[in-house]
């Protein structure tokens, strides 16, 4: 091998920061505090105080490859804890304080997380599971002395106290660029969470190619509000992309309500955001019910699910907003795609594009794609074929942290996302369902939320779910399962018959069974697997 | 140490085609060919041809490592050679063909070429060469076997002729990403050239941090046409950024002039292009000759020298382009420092933000620099101190191919430009001189440019050289030799005089000299070493 003469540099997180201050130290960071004001400063003293903070971990004995947890909303501290964990070779343990708290317990336990950061508002929380989390060496509050609540937490230390102590130089070290930096824990609808622990190369890689202007398009003349949380993979990768850029940064804290986030808009000129629709929907609500128009800014991402077109609508056509529609995973650091049009489309209305923008969006650069059949055949890119959507890249998990190497990770170096797709020829990605809901008939494939969503279209039915019977002949068929809007009649020849000439004659449902209610989880989605249960020994009409 | 669980994904060039072909098969690659006529093809038939060339490398009996030379210009072979060599771990080293012929030859033995690709037009010049070049196994023209001329030239294939008889299927082979993948051979004033050796690694890193918004803002909606030559440090990394971003991307052969270019810009919708300050001057010429407004163009970036501010007025205002000037070098693959605006000047006016757009830029992410005085002690960002410029970073080369590391990298990591510059507050370079011509007065620095150009402001001046003059007490005091313009008087007196009030009185030149003319290179550059050579034993009034 003859060996390239560059200079040896491995990509790491203390970079980000550093480089933030030398060319970017006099742009703001502002933060709306749980202490109920806003908080601002500066990337030179984001430096500053990380520099402090990596000191103190130092002295509370924090060793290379520790982790230590965060149950923390967005903000000053937290972008610090990131930096000064990550930077001094500890792993910064995000963790989601929205689950049930018994989860909470076991992703502290099973991470071993040595210390824990968290804001005020979840001191209740943490009273509650202290007795569960006797592994936990400390509690930080992050806050100051004053603010300080009396509690019956063991353990307890005050995160501005700690600071004071210190001193503000602290050297990075350097390390392999392929060590641990962060972890986050992804719970799914069945078995423990499981973790998926990033690289200080997946990060850098990561953040460089969603500052990238086909992805969030992130420069120093942006403003930044991260609406997504830290503790939700990572912000979406925002507080890594931030420094690296050099933009500036806007934390809403606790506060996610309309009123709360266009005030910061306005006041701070943000020109990026970036949340999932259920905040985007109040947001447009409180736009609408104020009769607000955006002044700065421009762009809204929109991510974690999948948003109604008459959200895209209205950010587009009423607001004056590019709505940048992006997927990712946990598993994938997390951006996977993101829509951004093309050459070709250089003269599309808004109108044109308009069906693009609500698929999945392209790749970008360093995510590869692909959708499989049941025998694992590559299928076309001709945005009619759907199959298993698998992805690869140097972000994205190998294996979940101290678990076995579980069946979506193949042996061909693929992950399986657990959705079903279709890509078409332009490398737009549009999600058609999940792996585990596809009904599968005769060795072929019909969308269970294609079915949902015509059914759906229909006045009199409040919901719909579809999901696949066993069939002798065909192993599996659909059936619909309806709940009529209240006062509303619907036959099940009415069903059917809403179906013709809207999907392919064998994706025709054998049956319809109303129902007055259907199971949901606590998130509002409805349990397919409990219906299927229930659905078990159900006997189709042409059985 | 704890390893984060990310997929094991090397950075390597093929991946960047395999992009392309992937998610951007479609977009267009237009060439205006040696041969004379326009040429376009997709990003999938450029892999296609790009495997059935690396199959034809393979039969050549190519091994890994190989060097490959190219004499050619922008166009579609020239990029299927780039993919084809380092895509199966050969070196492409290109060959600026504007070189004197006795170093295209040591250049080409120094590297030990096994192959060397080159375009018709430079057919002469192969012939002239040929018997310096006997190591070389076979030259292949670039073109089909009906365009290829008679020629005495020995060992000669056709490269149309190379691919016919190849195969389309061809895997790409998996490496370390650290292996060397392209050569650029840099010529200074004094010596042999030096070969700047980069690797998979060093090219992806660059190629993403080149297509940032605050870099050269690529994306897919882009049709980018480089003129900056494929031979002259890998066209700033545009035929790499190109298919990582799924731009069209469209060549224009060897005609450069303003015409030829403008023609493509139409009739292809070109929004970005790049090139030296000379071949912007031919081009605004032409346009107000020609009365011609661009249509679609919006970004010119502007490198290799510093542009004059004529230049950048009058892409910006009389033409409404955005102006990146740019600033590298070869040993840095080569971009440094691109200039875009802050958060801070979203309200600033063109007039405002003008000398900002005049200074080299602010440093993308993964290049870090500094200023040094002659201790090696870093001087502040404030705009005013100047000093020695050093870098250093992932794509910035470590020591040259085949030569003992020298003095321009130091110990301590950094490589040193030969260029003295300022930093201000926010980031923005400025090269002020050249380290070799800067005048070292009492321990502190005074600008030959600077003063240069207060000296050339003067009515009378057609030409001035700064240079210092050897002083028993300050070590070095400056003198400025001048060329009076034809018919024009100007004493010793008023040429000092000229300098009242325009600087501070240790930068006072101690005598002015009057030359006839002044000694040149080639480029048309002045021969400041000639110069101080000839004013070797020169003794100042004063001394």
């Amino acid at each position: 091998m003859l060996t390239g003469l560059m200079m040896h540099a491995p990509l790491q997180i203390s970079a980000l920061i550093q480089h933030a201050e030398r060319w970017h130290g006099d742009t703001e960071i502002v933060s709306r505090r749980t202490e109920g004001d806003i908080h601002r400063y500066t990337w030179r003293d984001a430096h500053r105080r990380t520099r402090l903070l990596a000191n103190a971990l130092k002295r509370l004995g924090c060793q290379a490859g520790d982790r230590i947890g965060t149950l923390a909303w967005n903000g000053y501290r937290h972008l610090e804890i990131y930096f000064a964990t990550s930077g001094s070779e500890l792993v910064c343990h995000t963790i989601n304080p929205r689950l049930f708290p018994e989860q909470i317990a076991y992703i502290v336990n099973h991470a071993q997380d040595q210390y824990l950061f968290f804001d005020i508002t979840f001191l209740p929380l943490l009273e509650a599971l202290a007795p569960q989390l006797g592994g936990v060496k400390a509690f930080v509050a992050m806050t100051d002395r004053d603010h300080l609540p009396d509690s019956s937490l063991p353990r307890l230390l005050c995160y501005e106290t700690l600071l004071e102590a210190e001193d503000d130089q602290f050297e990075w070290p350097s390390f392999d660029e392929n060590t641990a930096s962060s972890l986050c824990y992804t719970s799914g609808t069945t078995g423990n969470p499981k973790g998926v622990l990033y690289s200080h190369r997946s990060t850098l890689l990561h953040s460089l190619a969603i500052a990238l202007p086909d992805a969030l398009d992130l420069s120093a003349r942006d403003c930044v509000l991260p609406v997504v949380p830290m503790f939700h993979v990572n912000a979406w990768g925002i507080p890594y992309a931030a420094p690296m850029t050099g933009c500036k940064l806007v934390f809403p804290g606790p506060k996610l309500d309309g009123a709360s986030l266009t005030e910061l808009f306005e006041q701070e000129g943000v020109t990026v955001t970036a949340g999932v629709p259920t905040v985007w929907l109040a947001l447009l609500q409180h736009w609408k019910q104020t009769d607000y128009r955006p002044s700065t800014l421009n762009r809204v991402v929109i991510g974690g699910a999948a948003p109604p077109e008459s959200m895209v609508r209205s950010f587009v056509q009423d607001y004056g907003c590019h709505v940048l529609h992006a997927w990712g995973m946990s598993e994938m650091s997390p951006v996977g795609t993101v829509y951004a049009p093309k050459f070709k489309h250089k003269d599309a209305t808004q109108e044109q594009l308009l069906p693009l923008q609500l698929k999945q969006g392209r790749p970008v650069f360093g995510v590869d794609m692909r959708i499989i059949d049941a025998n694992n055949t590559p299928l076309p890119h001709d945005g009619v074929a759907f199959g298993d959507l698998q992805v690869r890249g140097p972000w994205i998990c190998s294996q979940y942290y101290e678990r076995e190497r579980g069946a979506e990770h193949s042996d061909d170096g693929w992950f399986s996302t657990g959705d079903v797709a279709t890509i078409d020829s332009d490398g737009y990605m549009q999600i058609t369902d999940r792996s585990k809901d596809v009904i599968k008939s005769g060795g072929e494939w019909i969308s269970s939320i294609a079915l949902e969503n015509i059914m759906m279209s229909h006045p009199a039915v409040a919901e719909a779910a579809a999901i696949g019977i066993r069939h002798p002949k065909w192993d599996e068929r659909p059936i619909l399962v309806i709940v009529r809007k209240n006062g509303q009649s619907l036959s099940r020849e009415e069903a059917l018959a809403w179906f013709e000439g809207k999907i392919a004659k064998w994706w025709m449902p054998n049956d319809i069974v109303f129902l007055d209610e259907l199971p949901h989880t606590a998130t509002g989605k409805v349990q397919k697997l409990k219906l299927r249960e229930r659905f078990h020994d159900y006997v189709l009409p042409d059985a």
